[in-house]
């Protein structure tokens, strides 16, 4: 009662609409499980569920287990030779996304901020969306678990708050994410009462309830935050400011190695662009099907440096779509970051110095 | 690592053969989510399940929302008209099981020792399970969550112990029973790595991992066990001499207020007959479809003392075996139980004294 009591102090404020703690909110393993309880609770055999890429990669299998049919849409690159890339030039194209909608169509995911492009959807997108929605008939997931990472002058908007948009929208959130907790487990969905108790079945039928030390800690954490927001004791409201340097430091770091990196207005991933690689580097010692994957543990195993093949984000279809890019994540200690610069530094220098020599 | 590493150490020994940290093993969120896992990933649509009666509520809905049909058998009493009533009285009619295995039958759950009847199956009557499940090729899911609670001279004996038993047997046990820490929700399952790797097919859908924290402070707990097993420093051990003489007291208070109750060989939880007082209470302010729970809402609004109707432990069409019971529980304070047996006392006293006023 406290963590949910908590939850509805803080999101009735953000919302701006008094949210029920009993019957419009769910405490859940993670956001993981909000997902999960909220895609099986709606998607019965056959139901289609539109999924955009690239996207959190449990989203494809939960609606699979439940039946459904995932049908995927990719945000587009609407500036591909833009000198400066940003994640918000990556869009959805709204006649692609209008013919996805149909019958069978249950519901839509979306994540913003976004992970793993870093992108905050703005008002008139996500305007595009709920319009479909409503047109359609159709339930909104709105993940949004990095709502408290978002880079100036970026704004987080919640899709709950748009125009009708509370009675056919789940909003999923993470303690891990909001207080930097990740490994703890804990998160919450927000919705209407029909919605929510749906979702409570399933939990009810999978878990039955989460640990009530970590719903203890924290609800303490918001009870903390919610005297503090607007203070500069808020967390929330630090965490961002912490975390923009960090951003623009990993952002020049691979800009000027080559890595042609996207500047992300949210989260704490970045994309980078490594094409410029890939006629100076023989990865034939790795055997993956995408090339992606071939040069992310070429780089792992060579040069140290950890990222993520962007095309793990994308349907098994769509996958040649990400292979030129991979995922970095620049929420770590600055002389982690400080290292990183020096591996890559050196690492580039010394391609440089070979591909003169060969000349 | 470190708690798989742990119950591996332990369970190894018990069962007596070396079971793999990494692919025998799942940790859950509670044994209720393994329960989840194990039979969310052996039921299909049509597919059969046993549950033996009285059972943990939550078997039935799993089942269900599988897509699976629960087949149900009552324990039976031999003998109702026992001076000493004990749950070992309440035994399964071989042949009456016999009959219920065919080839839709995918799995059978046991529960030993039994919640909510305290009852510890002997190698006998698991010896009857296991020759019907290796005769129909049929999993067994073994709910021993119980295990370190069984007053002796009663043994627990664990299913995967008997005889080419291990290959279809799932173990299931939970931290918040072991350790007594109700609420902190870590589980674990053990067994064949191709049940478990089914199972961590369901469970990374669901859940994707349990919490750290939870995780390391079992991890601890268990070492510590492993070490000091057969010590007077186990807790385990312990645990059971700490609990019998609770049992026996509460087990004295109701037999001396006419509340027949019914001896445990394990478990926290004892059952007692209430019909000594079926004709001398009006429960009429109760509406409830079955009688054991309006004793139970009359019983804790009225004389102060909660207890939990049996019947909530059958299934709908076999309830009407069950309204005869309640179930109470004896992990409790001693000035706890002190204060429900003056409480019962007082009572029972009272409606004596009414009842021979009226003759």
């Amino acid at each position: 009662m406290r963590l949910v009591r908590a939850l509805s102090n803080l999101y009735s404020q953000l919302i701006n609409r008094k949210i029920d703690p009993v019957n419009e909110i769910l405490v859940t393993v993670g956001a993981y499980e909000a997902l999960y309880c909220a895609i099986q609770s709606n998607i019965e055999e056959g139901d289609e569920a539109i999924i955009i890429e690239p996207f959190y990669d449990c989203y494809e299998p939960i609606v699979r287990t439940a039946g459904g049919v995932p049908r995927f849409i990719p945000l587009r690159n609407t500036k591909p030779n833009a000198s400066l890339p940003k994640a918000n030039d990556w869009k959805l194209d709204p006649e692609e996304l209008a013919s996805l909608f149909n019958s069978k169509t249950k519901l839509i995911i979306i994540n913003t901020p976004h992970n793993p492009l870093g992108k905050v959807f703005d008002y008139d997108e996500l305007t595009m969306i709920a319009n479909l929605a409503k047109k359609h008939n159709v339930l909104v997931i709105s993940d949004e678990v990095y709502e408290w990472l978002v880079y100036e002058p970026a704004k987080h908007i919640r899709m709950a708050t748009l125009p009708d948009m509370w009675e056919r929208t789940i909003t999923i959130g993470s303690a891990g994410k909001t207080f930097s907790m990740t490994g703890w487990k804990l998160g919450w969905a927000y919705g209407p009462a029909n919605f929510i108790q749906n979702m409570c079945v399933v939990h009810q039928t999978a878990i039955y309830t989460c640990a009530t030390t970590v719903q203890e800690a924290t609800a303490r954490g918001f009870e903390h935050e919610i005297n503090a927001l607007n203070t500069p004791q808020s967390y929330f409201q630090s965490m961002s400011k912490e975390l923009k340097p960090k951003m623009q430091y990993l952002f020049k770091t691979l800009q000027d190695n080559g890595l042609k990196p996207i500047m992300p207005d949210g989260g704490y991933f970045m994309i980078s662009n490594w094409t410029n690689f890939e006629n100076k580097l023989d990865l034939s010692s790795e055997t993956d099907k995408y090339k992606d994957f071939r040069f992310v543990k070429w780089l792992s195993k060579n040069v140290k440096l950890q990222g993520i093949p962007f095309s793990a984000f994308y349907s098994e279809p769509h996958k040649n779509m990400a292979e030129d890019y991979l995922r970095f994540c620049f929420f770590k200690k600055d002389e982690t970051l400080k290292k990183a610069e020096e591996i890559l530094t050196t690492w580039t220098r010394n391609l440089l110095s070979k591909q003169k020599s060969k000349l």
